[in-house]
């Protein structure tokens, strides 16, 4: 189950640190647009959620799990502009640059990717701890990571796709971004031995998210996916559930929640709120 | 006088971190290319010239000059896109959406603006230093600093502007990422202390540069200014230079220079590198 008292948590915490922007003007309007869009919040309830099992006070990650989201919504901004994939919804509302327009759009990218870094450095946490976090930060959504994700979709549009490939759009794409709040829940908790387990964990996470999406493309509509149905199909866009039927690739992302959440009972964790929120995600509709 | 040696200290030093992205396809060749096209390299030179006139070993600050340097490029690639400035050639050369192309610029400026943050951290730093650096590179450069004199420059684009709206602009677009070495340089060298003197000086200095720049639109060639003449006139741009003439706007350049020379040799350094620089700025010719 989602936990909506931790998702209104993390939405109010970002707002107050962007309450900070001098002025109030067409950017902040727009990045605060982007932000206030419905998203679930999955990347920063995962930090916290993995937190609160290793039973250290999720105050500690607050700022590094909304500045992860920041940088989440920065690359959708970005990705939805003309130049990249040119969709006018996200989550069933106008994209930024429609509602705003480009240069606003570029711009609103830019100044959240700059603040999320920010808004990571914590006094809760040490300086050793803040410093590595923003390394993982920068290398996990930078060009060896989610950047190099949307370069190989670029790549790849309108191109007959196998299987290798599409999975390694997916691993840098979102996988990067879905093991990033593990990885940072582990240094905030000093409990870096679980990182390698932890990267397995979100990479196989990210995988079956995508693959969702893919399906949710063929079979859902606007108002469930928030996004145009079968908008992969008319952008030439290769995906995993055009490539193996709806059928196959929901026996896929089924079996892959299946070994993420052996793998999260292998940890020993003290509680079950990530498992807890793997297994909401795994039965999503939307 | 320019120190040619250390600007190829400092070209080098970005390429060999720049070496460190895996995967060297489209957006790896367009930063690399953004970075190669002859800038001079001023922001990271003035922060290794303060800090040899504070006798501190310039090692410690090369990677953190490095890092201003690459989110001064960014910034440049998409300021240039059509979506905001539309420009074809920068330093005589094809911008990199002209070279390119728009996605491959957008996701190249993405990249070395959060490469930028990884190459600051520098182990020669203690870790309170790489997070004060930190701090400044992400204000000075964000939507309280130079993201929000781009949007100042979107929004007056066409507009008739008076001198205090111009200045504006400057002191946002140009002065706090003209500031951000100078007080960076500081940090490094322990010297915090120089901070409210040094901003004072990066201001003027971003304001004398930028109305060189707006001179040399109206009096340079291509070859020159490495843009076509007369484009501020062409976007609709009103500049100090337009508003003022160019007779007067040489003068107040001048003027602020001297200012700049006087401040500087009222901090008493142990060196004249940052003097020597500032000098060799304001005859500058391109």
């Amino acid at each position: 189950m989602i936990d909506v008292q931790l998702q209104k948590l993390i939405t109010d915490n970002i707002n107050d640190n962007l309450a900070n922007i001098d002025a109030k003007d067409d950017v902040y309007q727009a990045l605060s647009y982007a932000i206030n869009n419905g998203g679930k919040r999955i990347r920063p309830l995962l930090l916290l959620s993995l937190l609160n099992d290793l039973h250290i006070d999720i105050n500690k990650g607050l700022n590094v799990a909304c500045a992860i989201e920041m940088i989440h919504t920065y690359s959708l901004i970005h990705d939805d502009l003309p130049a990249m994939d040119d969709d006018d919804y996200r989550r069933g509302k106008l994209t930024v640059h429609k509602k705003f327009n480009e240069a606003i759009a570029i711009l609103a990218g830019d100044a959240l990717l700059t603040e999320a870094f920010k808004v990571s450095i914590d006094p809760l946490l040490t300086d050793k701890q803040n410093i590595k976090i923003i390394k993982e930060l920068t290398h996990l959504s930078g060009i060896n990571g989610m950047i190099y994700g949307q370069e190989l979709d670029l790549r790849y549009e309108g191109q007959d796709l196998n299987e290798e490939q599409i999975i390694d759009i997916h691993n840098y794409k979102t996988g990067k971004m879905i093991s990033l709040p593990l990885i940072c829940a582990a240094i905030i908790a000093d409990r870096e031995e679980l990182i390698p387990n932890l990267r397995d964990v979100g990479s196989k996470l990210g995988l079956a998210f995508q693959i969702q999406d893919d399906v949710f493309d063929i079979s859902g509509s606007l108002i469930q996916t928030g996004k145009t149905q079968g908008s992969d199909l008319k952008n030439n866009k290769m995906t995993y559930a055009i490539l193996k039927g709806e059928e196959e690739a929901i026996k896929t992302y089924q079996e892959l929640f299946n070994d993420i959440m052996m793998k999260i009972k292998s940890l020993n964790l003290k509680d079950n709120h990530l498992l807890s929120l793997v297994d909401f995600i795994s039965n999503r509709t939307f």
